[in-house]
């Protein structure tokens, strides 16, 4: 059996995930990031890869850029758990003729970004290979009242997104087919940011929370996978920039595939009971319902989405 | 620059590191593994990366031998810390034309070896990329008194190993020469062992310790920059086992090389003073000095030996 094709990713996950029992385990797999209590403190932990040739490429990234995008891909994974972010490891994987300059730049991003939050890098590991790696471990901390998973959502809460989706797909595309201008959707490409400062005013308010790593889509499903629930996604209201519709126009495609399926805006997707809707910010998206499955409203009709956003195995 | 030849991954930590001020932050990058304090407890935190081609070929070993092989690297730099290891985060790049079939065997070889320490896999990620890549992210608890760093070595205190060197490096050595037989070494290489449980006893009478992943010579080399010391090894004094010497001469080589620059023995190494050498285990290898540089004594005669262990940047 090989893992191409879609939804590979998601039947290896479940072929290989064990339910783990451990007291101080209070979130294993399944969600952002895993959560375990040490003493009286909540530890969130993540890790996510940047592989070159997948996740950037240096034709159009600054080694600078790849290292803030590291910090910032796990920052957005934290932050969706309710945490901060404190401390980073960071492994790479280096082709033998990599300059060093290119890994201090990588370094000089990682830094930089991790500032803005106050997070340190604190160890890591070096070796080669074919390809470069960026392996970044993220450790934070939440408070317990505000830790928020994918599996608290309930059927009538509304579903909300942070900000405007698809603007970073819409570069990439610009990217592979060397169209010229755009500079909103390419900027958002390549220097992405946690968004999680977004919400931090009303957490408290928030039922269940994902970041938008892989398209609305994918990481609306994992919130209904993990809750036992379905959505309805309102294809008018999601928020999507002019310059992202001009953006996909101009590659001959529809933005708002972009922002089901494309994923890397980490933009945050939250669900909030009816009552404290006044209470929040954010673009209202659609609603979680009893009726399983994810679908799309538009011109008085509904369909069933499916969830294969960004998926990693497809992209060459 | 190019971080090819000797020394290279030593001057590249170098050039990258920042001190890193943390009131929380109790060890940083320079040690095995990065130390945080949370609450009233030492969280310690290592990550390891195994990459196919460099540190393992499915021509010898099997997909579950890879999976523990993960796992022990890991625990093993968790243990040199005076921690046991109790959580894992597991990053794979994989191949698009991986089978199925050999992640569930290097998965099954995680748990496996994991159970040994009643550590569980909690979070991870995959995406793919050229080759296989493992990345392991262990987290580990101490208590702050067996806390062993490596920079807490004193000139006088006696360095010992915790058994027999080079034997791991004889076995890929054979592999690597298609050489028959030697079951011994090449078992060593094929399912590497932490082996902290061997110093557990007498923790509080070590004063520094590391893993030897990187040879002898150069493994102590960092205790010696880490504690502003020298060290002299006496070589009649390493541990090496018949088996090994014996596979050595059938590929040409010298199984004392393979234990000062071989490494993956994953024995440990550390110092304990005078006085306290009769209550510990091990085998006697050098003493360290207030003189820096680290030589190897042999026939009435000291000569410098360098740290270039086993760089992985060297290995095609």
């Amino acid at each position: 059996m090989k893992i191409k094709g879609i939804g590979g990713e998601f039947a290896l996950i479940k072929r290989i995930t064990k339910f783990v029992k451990d007291k101080d385990l209070i979130k294993g797999i399944g969600d952002d990031a895993a959560v375990i209590k040490i003493g009286n403190k909540y530890l969130v932990i993540t890790t996510d890869t940047l592989v070159e040739g997948d996740h950037f490429s240096f034709k159009w990234f600054t080694p600078k850029q790849v290292g803030k995008k590291a910090i910032e891909i796990n920052a957005s994974d934290i932050g969706a758990m309710g945490a901060v972010p404190k401390y980073v490891l960071v492994s790479l994987v280096l082709p033998v003729d990599i300059d060093v300059e290119v890994i201090d730049e990588i370094y000089k991003g990682m830094w930089e970004a991790g500032k803005k939050y106050n997070t340190k890098i604190i160890g890591g590991n070096m070796t080669h290979g074919k390809q470069l790696v960026i392996d970044i471990d993220m450790i934070g901390e939440a408070k317990k009242e505000n830790l928020k998973f994918r599996s608290s959502a309930r059927p009538g809460d509304f579903i909300l997104v942070s900000g405007d989706l698809g603007a970073s797909t819409a570069g990439l595309n610009l990217f592979l087919n060397n169209t010229k201008d755009h500079d909103y959707v390419k900027k958002k490409h390549l220097e992405p940011k946690a968004k999680f400062y977004k919400v931090k005013k009303f957490l408290k308010y928030i039922n269940a929370m994902i970041d938008v790593s892989d398209g609305l889509a994918s990481d609306i499903t994992r919130i209904c996978e993990q809750s036992n629930v379905g959505a309805i996604i309102f294809k008018g209201n999601i928020p999507i920039k002019e310059e992202t519709r001009n953006a996909a126009r101009a590659v001959g495609k529809d933005a708002v595939d972009y922002a089901l399926y494309g994923g890397e805006d980490f933009e945050l997707i939250y669900t909030v009971s009816k009552d404290n809707l006044g209470k929040v910010g954010g673009f209202l998206v659609g609603e979680i319902t009893k009726k399983k499955g994810v679908r799309l409203y538009s011109n008085s009709k509904e369909r069933l989405i499916t969830k294969h956003g960004y998926d990693h195995f497809l992209i060459k």
